[in-house]
């Protein structure tokens, strides 16, 4: 059973003040999300940190919890066009922590993932970024995999990506697709971004979805863009540009079965040496 | 402290029975060692099975113990040259069983690394190759790091490389580097071995040497070429085209620093969440 998956790579809102450009945002992302599920769409999924600034002075003062409006927003969306809805992520707010967290609504609206970013972004690279994004971020403590009709997908974040023990897991739970939401920068991406992505769908056999934000000269953050599908076996099926678009793929799960039989990765795994 | 490395892509010999094929062999064999040696190398690789035409029949009539001619051979040359000599692979037979080994020698000729490829090359890929080791040879159970002055590098083999962990365990172990004689078809070869190198060498930040047989058309296998070396950053720093031909690459472990200190994967691990 073969499916279509939608990826928004949206851009941040210019507005000034948190709530008319949260307004704006939303008015953006739910158009884009309305087109993806007009494309025949089954999944559609959104950016990392879509309705906040990427960086840290902005992380507190736009977090919202479980019940507020951003979810509510998500949740009721997902249930009208009866889509599932990757909704990227948000900074969430639980007591007094702040989290990086990715919403997973299945075609009623219902929460059926969360995942709050495990590997939080801090680095310091020559000729590139510096971000630390554990002075204002908490970490989660888990690898998350959803159920759907078409078989069980994993959710990570970003940074995420770096770590290859992380998508083995998810692999291992049975995962046979992973949707990340993510924003390299430039530099990073151009060096990185097709690799990383390329690399967990060959060695783990699945197909892998990542989604940037749009490309922003000049911006708080400028997100490397090209968003995209692999294939299990490395082959990029869709490709964002560094704008704002949206990019499909039609993905079958039969073909990760396929690719599993003919180059037996899982099986030959020898997890008693490692 | 920066050393060069030597990676010789030679082919097979024609010769017909197993004695003068060995002979010749490695008459290529050593004079492509002493030519890295006059161009400056510490440490010279050889490939994959580079005494042994590539195919489950040869592997046991070719095969060797460790007290035989090819061993004692690569042993008198890594001396007299006063290098490091990684022998690529022979089939070596210990009892009734037969591997697929790597023996590594110091600048005195002394065994300082052997290493039994741990995972079996048994795929069968549609419009590529059909291949089952496992119906011919043994494998090892241990992952392989050898100690030099420059620092501490992994010797794996092949289709070792599918396999994220197995890096992972070398890097932690201290692998600054890693060489892998290797001998992809050109079907996986065209797909899959640039990334494959690339992304081991990014995700455990680690110089990546990967050491081919030149490619022979309509030979006994048709091994994709392309010898490389990779930075930690995933930059491909030497490469070979497909025919005979020996690339160097000078390397500095200072390097592989310097890139785990600007972007820190291996301090943000969670191994207590994988």
């Amino acid at each position: 059973m073969s499916f279509r998956i939608g990826l928004c790579q949206m851009g941040g809102s210019d507005a000034q003040d948190i709530y008319s450009n949260k307004q704006e945002t939303w008015q953006k992302a739910s158009s884009m999300v309305r087109r993806a599920k007009d494309a025949g769409c089954d999944i559609v999924c959104l950016p990392e940190m879509w309705n906040t600034p990427y960086a840290n002075r902005y992380f507190e003062p736009y977090a919202e919890t479980e019940d507020g409006d951003t979810v509510s927003r998500m949740s009721a969306l997902a249930g009208e066009l009866g889509i599932y809805l990757a909704g990227g992520t948000i900074s969430e707010r639980e007591e007094n922590r702040v989290y990086n967290t990715a919403y997973v609504f299945d075609r009623n609206g219902r929460i059926i993932g969360k995942h709050r970013k495990a590997h939080l972004f801090d680095v310091d690279i020559e000729g590139g970024i510096r971000f630390m994004e554990s002075e204002t971020l908490s970490s989660g403590d888990c690898a998350t995999v959803i159920d759907t009709e078409f078989g069980r997908i994993g959710i990570a974040i970003c940074f995420d990506v770096r770590f290859p023990e992380f998508f083995r897991k998810m692999t291992l739970e049975g995962a046979k697709m992973i949707i990340l939401p993510a924003a390299f920068s430039k530099k990073t991406g151009t060096d990185h971004w097709h690799l990383a992505m390329r690399s967990r769908a060959v060695d783990n056999q699945v197909y892998f979805a990542a989604v940037s934000p749009a490309y922003a000269e000049g911006g708080i953050y400028e997100a490397y863009g090209h968003s995209l599908v692999s294939d299990p076996w490395g082959k990029v099926i869709a490709e964002a540009g560094t704008g704002e678009e949206i990019v499909y793929a039609d993905i079958d799960f039969e073909y990760v079965d396929s690719v599993r039989q003919q180059l037996p990765l899982l099986r030959a795994r020898r997890p008693e040496i490692y």
